[in-house]
């Protein structure tokens, strides 16, 4: 048995691609179709009702253009924009794999780093104390973040004081796992570790949602087999900052996009 | 002979407020409905079409709410969104009289910060070379600074050292005139001009835009006369981060909210 249907993959922006990323590394064979809703973004300070309108038009494009499963990247949007839908495929989130993998390596505390409205919905603390009921969890929004990143102020003064405040609250409670719960955080990696130190370990959501997804594949007979694999990007608005930001990302800068209309 | 209709207001998000509140100085009579589109905020890293596709909605609907004018708050907007506009009543941007105040002051060499979008246009450049072809325009795009202010990091040593890096080639270039070319940025007004120096003048285009609709409204007999002013504010997303920064913005934290779709 197998399915030669893309994954869809959907996020308010380029910060999927990290997700896109990790899911060619655990499933090499399977073909990518991926919405970036650029035109809207960012998802992170907007509120649940619209997080979730925009949601169920991107889980029903990409259901129209024939994916197998959509994975929902942007951590916002599955903090926020699952709850009330009617799905047309089978949709995961990045929430419940990270939280799970978090809980699996904790000593007992956790920190959540993600934006306003990932933290102001507590869906990573739900998901942990569920997991664990025993875990302490650390919230803190990190709003400055996503631009900076997207400024290209990787490793950087400025970066690194906005991050020293951030992360002050999570070393006063002594986390020993850190969730990086945004797509864009894994980039700061480096630099958030160094500040955290060697002994706090860092949870990228992508790495569990790819696995969560092979499992789910397999178990269900539906990996693609050896075809050829063919990726797909399309976005809602195409600017050349999105090519630029997406060659940070995915280290290609030949990307080729198509410009789509959503709801 | 006087026009008691609303003026209409719009803006990606909150930022126009501070227009308003220009508007309320100089037009103390007029009734303001004002359209935040904060489900689609914000405009500045977005496309010329996208721009331009979102205000032509944002005109219409406030067309539709029987406003006698629409001023475009949104510097992005002004300049990327009216090329294409069919105006269904008069629209006036901030870009045009906010480079003619720039001009008529300026001593020969005229800085623009803006955000990426409006500097990639050149519409301040350009409006500013119609004006007076002998003046020296240096743009400067500045993506940090809506999120600092969002933070509410006025005063800060972070906000600091990033005006300072954007600043650089402005100092370099000696400008003597600065053009605040984004809503936002008057919040950092005292800031930018600790470092710029007492001889640099700053220029805020939503005094002048005031000014010119103060203009056009009396010569075409429809200012409003001395009727009860009643304001109402409209918005695509209404969470409390929106009431949050409209109470920094203008000093009101109970403004009455309409949450509204538009297209």
């Amino acid at each position: 048995m197998s399915d030669e249907r893309p994954i869809g993959v959907f996020d308010s922006g380029v910060g999927g691609l990290t997700v896109v990323a990790a899911l060619k590394r655990r499933l090499p064979r399977e073909s990518v179709l991926y919405l970036g809703d650029t035109a809207r973004l960012p998802y992170g300070t907007k509120s649940p009702l619209t997080v979730e309108r925009y949601s169920r038009r991107n889980v029903d494009f990409l259901a129209s253009r024939g994916v197998k499963a959509v994975v929902v990247a942007c951590n916002t949007a599955s903090a926020l924009g699952l709850a009330g839908l009617e799905e047309p495929v089978p949709v995961l989130g990045v929430i419940e794999p990270g939280a799970r993998r978090a809980a699996e390596i904790s000593r007992g505390c956790v920190g959540v780093l993600a934006t306003e409205s990932t933290i102001a919905s507590d869906a990573y603390g739900i998901a942990l104390r569920a997991a664990r009921s025993d875990l302490r969890v650390v919230s803190q929004p990190c709003p400055l973040f996503v631009p900076l990143i997207e400024e290209g102020w990787y490793d950087d003064t400025v970066t690194a004081e906005v991050a020293r405040r951030y992360l002050q609250p999570l070393i006063e409670q002594r986390v020993d796992t850190v969730i990086l719960g945004c797509t864009h955080y894994p980039l700061l990696a480096d630099l958030l570790a160094g500040l955290l130190g060697s002994e706090v370990q860092l949870v990228d959501s992508a790495g569990a949602v790819a696995e969560r997804l092979h499992q789910d594949l397999e178990s269900s007979g539906a990996l693609a087999s050896d075809s050829a694999v063919e990726d797909h990007y399309c976005v809602t608005d195409a600017g050349s900052r999105f090519r630029r930001i997406a060659a940070d990302f995915l280290g290609d800068p030949d990307l080729s996009l198509e410009l789509v209309e959503v709801g």
